[in-house]
């Protein structure tokens, strides 16, 4: 089983991708010291309109530094699938080349054929491809996706499965490990986020079916309610499995998120479980907490208008 | 399937059970309109050295109070079995009758038969009882309750298993829950902590496995790293079982508590998931957490010590 640490790249979504250095060079360097496999540390993105910091772009330079402070780590970036086309692959990753080792695209499950465009090309460059299948809670044995997911077979190393709304349950989850494992024999990863305070039990349980990639992020810093915590998966192995933990290490980076997590406040509260609970968006919740002008009560009402199918209000 | 919501019992561990008459009334009161079927608001308790709130010995006049904000809901109080002997049972509980339903013991599994004794006097009383074994996480298929726990039988209402370590997994609560079937007919009842973040999923495995009394305290205020939040059961309940839940009430006081909780920080964190993970009591983690001059590193370090049997520093 590998551990993939995405803090930067799923945290970034509070701080608009803006690490300060004296806040990264620790937190890369911690990761060289623990047992986490591969470190996921932003995307890699064509300039946007509004301001990203660094994280959001990784331009070589960047690249370099982090690579210097996690020599051994296997180093990753991600590229959203719907915000990327094929003829800008080159001038996106051919700079990275030497420097990152993996490319996970995150791509929703309706658009699984033109990740496997991407991939192809990625993986000619020479790189690992992982593929990233969001929102898997709206999943069953239905889904068109199962039809097309041997596809991925002949280009990606690895593909992830996205509680993006962190409302799978551990057998759901489950069911569709195993609807995967029967089309493909790719190995699999799993992503929770923690709505429903559900990102350990359904982690334990995706190891349990088999999944071999697990993500996580330092104090669970990461999109809306957040993700599995990195420190409570090490943890957990270390009293279980006699995974080897630097907990000197481990609890000096966790006391620095903690202390911006005072700031930013991600992990979830009521209206992430409700958005969880029904399988809604959380972009739109992320957005009405952070304001700090609504009230919990308007945003709740907010998301149970949303899930009668109601005008928002 | 009944909600008991202990929020000022548990929750009381931070506050030494002083709660506030303006934190009190909105709690009652919506504690009245939500599907909660039982509210244990405290501990009856002799006189004690040091300060305690009156949570904490829940006299006959507070309990006049909350019966008139929440009439219609089952109200539990507690013993702590060690604390309390036969002979102090008339005092504590004579004034409470017709005030109190329901009088929940706390014990240990190896003094189960002490709790029994307690049980006797106190349901010819005419208190519902319900007793909570503490510690299940660790138990096994040799422990000895198993063994006693039939003389329950005839005279407690409910048995709960408690997680006072927040250490049990879903297979070996099932495991517990299924042992306790085989001996005991019994309702049984599931109170969990959040140390490994398994309340909630330790929870919906408590309620398919049979267990018919879920524990829950608003943003799972609770002793430690806290309990499972009723907010997330109800809501959860709501969106999969339609339970009737009022979100504006609801978002209401889970505000009103999460202000207080950024004063006392319930919650996990690294070393109470180290005690998680290792079933170590975490009384001891309580009280070097709230005391800031020691750090997570050296919590850790003693928590790891503890484990291995080496001597405390």
């Amino acid at each position: 089983m590998q551990i993939l640490d995405c803090t930067f790249r799923d945290g970034g979504y509070y701080t608009q991708w803006d690490f300060p250095d004296d806040l990264a060079k620790p937190y890369f360097e911690t990761m060289e010291r623990l047992p986490v496999d591969i470190v996921e540390l932003g995307y890699r993105s064509r300039p946007q309109k509004g301001y990203y910091g660094q994280y959001f772009y990784s331009p070589v330079l960047l690249l370099r530094k982090v690579r210097e402070l996690a020599p051994t780590k296997t180093l990753a970036v991600m590229l959203n699938e719907k915000d990327c086309s094929l003829n800008e692959l080159d001038s996106l990753l051919d700079p990275c080349r030497g420097l990152v080792d993996m490319i996970r695209i995150a791509v929703a499950p309706v658009r699984f054929s033109n990740a496997i465009a991407l991939a192809e090309i990625i993986r000619e460059k020479g790189f690992k491809v992982g593929i990233n299948i969001m929102y898997i809670s709206s999943l069953n044995e239905n889904s068109a996706l199962f039809d097309t997911l041997s596809k991925g077979d002949d280009v990606a190393d690895a593909i992830s499965l996205v509680d993006s709304y962190g409302g799978v349950s551990p057998e759901q989850l489950k069911l569709i490990v195993s609807l995967c494992k029967g089309v493909t024999s790719i190995p699999l990863g799993f992503h929770g986020h923690n709505n429903l305070e559900l990102a350990m039990a359904n982690t334990l349980t995706a190891i349990d079916s088999g999944c071999e990639i697990i993500d996580a992020t330092i104090t669970g810093m990461g999109r809306g309610a957040g993700n599995l915590r990195t420190e409570l998966l090490l943890t957990y192995l270390a009293a279980k499995n006699g995974l080897e933990t630097d907990f000197d290490k481990l609890g000096n980076i966790v006391a620095r998120f903690e202390k911006l997590k005072e700031d930013y406040g991600w992990g979830t509260n009521l209206p992430y479980m409700v958005s969880g609970a029904n399988s809604l968006p959380q972009k739109d919740v992320m957005d009405w907490v952070s304001k700090r002008y609504y009230s919990v009560n308007s945003i709740v009402r907010a998301l149970q208008n949303q899930k009668r199918g109601e005008k928002d209000n």
